[in-house]
């Protein structure tokens, strides 16, 4: 084992111009994992109920996880969030959230996960991510997600949390609530001041930047041809870029990482958050090929080079 | 001479959330001008009223611009725009159009512009770019730039314009206006099927794609610090593109251009487009020099290589 997942899993109900599907396997833990699974092994922290299918939990076994960290609440059932996407699928509307056992999650890690190496802090309270991190005394890089609710409502426990980050992945426009400023690199520059020395910013359709301090990355998205559900694409993302890095081995040395891997990271996860919105759900990733993922890579530098 | 631009010169009164600013100069073909000008000659066809005021002559005329086609409609007045942008200026609010002598353009081209090789047609009424494009039989290349309102109301003859050209550069939601697809790639075939084998669309600060028959290329934004005013940006993008290539003396040849340098040539056009919105209206240029140029573009590389 290698990544250690900390989040969501989840069943989703999600309706789209494309379609709609009544319930489905999805969280972001789920997304992340099952994107990093292509380029390490992955141990998934997080918890459902007994209406978890056999069929869901075999596709995470399929992928080689270890799921002793999944915990299963007897007569509990499974987070649900149901939500309908805008015709240029840019918004969504929540229909439903039942947070069911997902309610009470208290992260547990097994002893076998404490000494992994890489671990990414899914978008939970910010002190569950503290307790998390702070089980995994050597692990070589820490990071997470996080979303409004607790920048808004929990911002000193987030503050705490995040002194421990080696990277935060964020949308933009969490990045200016949580900074409050607009400009993207100012936000920038003052998030990497509460504790991450390498900050991911997501931006949708139009990519995602990596900031350290001394410079920036910015990746285009890849344009698809069609977008069929957005659903988890920003956690795909996530699985592909912490993935990469663990496949890898990269990690801080002397201070510092290594730059020109985290830009494939970056680049690596934005082919991962597309590749997920092909299909339904996580319904790609059943299919999907560590080849394609290559080809697709080098289609992104083909169409970005100059 | 090299390159002829067709458009409004203008004054503007502009509001952003730096300042405001009642009376400037500006128009499409002044920006378009003010950005090729570092790149190529370039010969004006616009139209102003006599409240032109000499210093703004003055300005056109040190940059060596060929003003033969600026005519000037003694006891007219010159077009004028008045608009405020949004706290994030994402958006903006139009407060005044009046039109004044830009009502009745009807542009004159000089004898001596019309055996030059590179024409821009900026934003009029599709037969007027027209009868422009056919007044230059010998030109090299040929693209320009339209609006919603020719997009929904003068389509038929938009169309047969386009026809003649060799590129089309529009931002995002013209593009889907015109083609009746939200899909970029999608609305690009079909827009390429009009006419332009070579495509532009601009995303704002989300940069730009070109697209042509066998791929396509995408540019992010540059990453400013401070957004002053982003009036003028779009236009200062295509003032880079064409008059790179201007510039270059690229040409389709075969009935190909090279890509290579049009890759490049939308890369500068980012760039003029991101010094444009460092100040008011068009003051950037006013001391912007080809050194601060070519280091921004070496910056752009710096940023998106991987």
């Amino acid at each position: 084992m290698s990544l250690i997942v900390v989040g969501s899993v989840a069943y989703d109900g999600v309706e789209t111009p494309h379609g709609k599907v009544d319930r489905m396997l999805g969280g972001a833990a789920t997304y992340i994992a099952l994107s990093a699974g292509y380029f390490t092994k992955v141990g998934i922290v997080a918890v459902v109920g007994d209406d978890f299918a056999q069929e869901d939990t075999d596709l995470l076994a399929s992928r080689g996880f270890d799921l002793a960290g999944l915990e299963r609440v007897a007569g509990g059932k499974t987070f649900f969030w149901a939500g309908k996407y805008s015709p240029d699928m840019n918004d969504r509307e929540t229909l439903r959230t039942d947070l069911n056992v997902f309610a009470d999650f208290n992260p547990k890690l097994p002893d076998g996960y404490r000494s992994e190496p890489y671990l990414f802090l899914g978008n939970i309270q910010p002190e569950l991510q503290r307790h998390v991190r702070e089980q995994m005394p050597t692990v070589k890089l820490t990071g997470g997600d996080t979303m409004n609710y607790w920048i808004n409502d929990f911002r000193p426990q987030l503050l705490q949390t995040l002194k421990q980050w080696d990277f935060l992945l964020i949308n933009d426009s969490e990045a200016r609530l949580l900074s409050g400023e607009h400009n993207l690199r100012r936000a920038a520059a003052k998030i990497m001041d509460m504790g991450p020395h390498t900050l991911i910013i997501k931006r949708g359709e139009y990519g995602a930047i990596l900031f350290r301090r001394n410079g920036h990355f910015i990746a285009p998205g890849y344009l698809l041809e069609e977008v069929f559900d957005p659903t988890g694409a920003g956690d795909s993302f996530a699985g592909g870029f912490i993935g990469y890095l663990a496949g890898k081995g990269v990690s801080p040395s002397d201070g510092d990482l290594d730059v020109a891997e985290l830009r494939r990271a970056v680049i690596y996860g934005s082919v991962m958050g597309s590749f997920c919105c092909e299909k339904f759900g996580v319904d790609r990733f059943r299919s999907l090929t560590r080849e394609e993922i290559e080809a697709r890579y080098r289609e992104f530098e083909a169409c970005t080079a100059f």
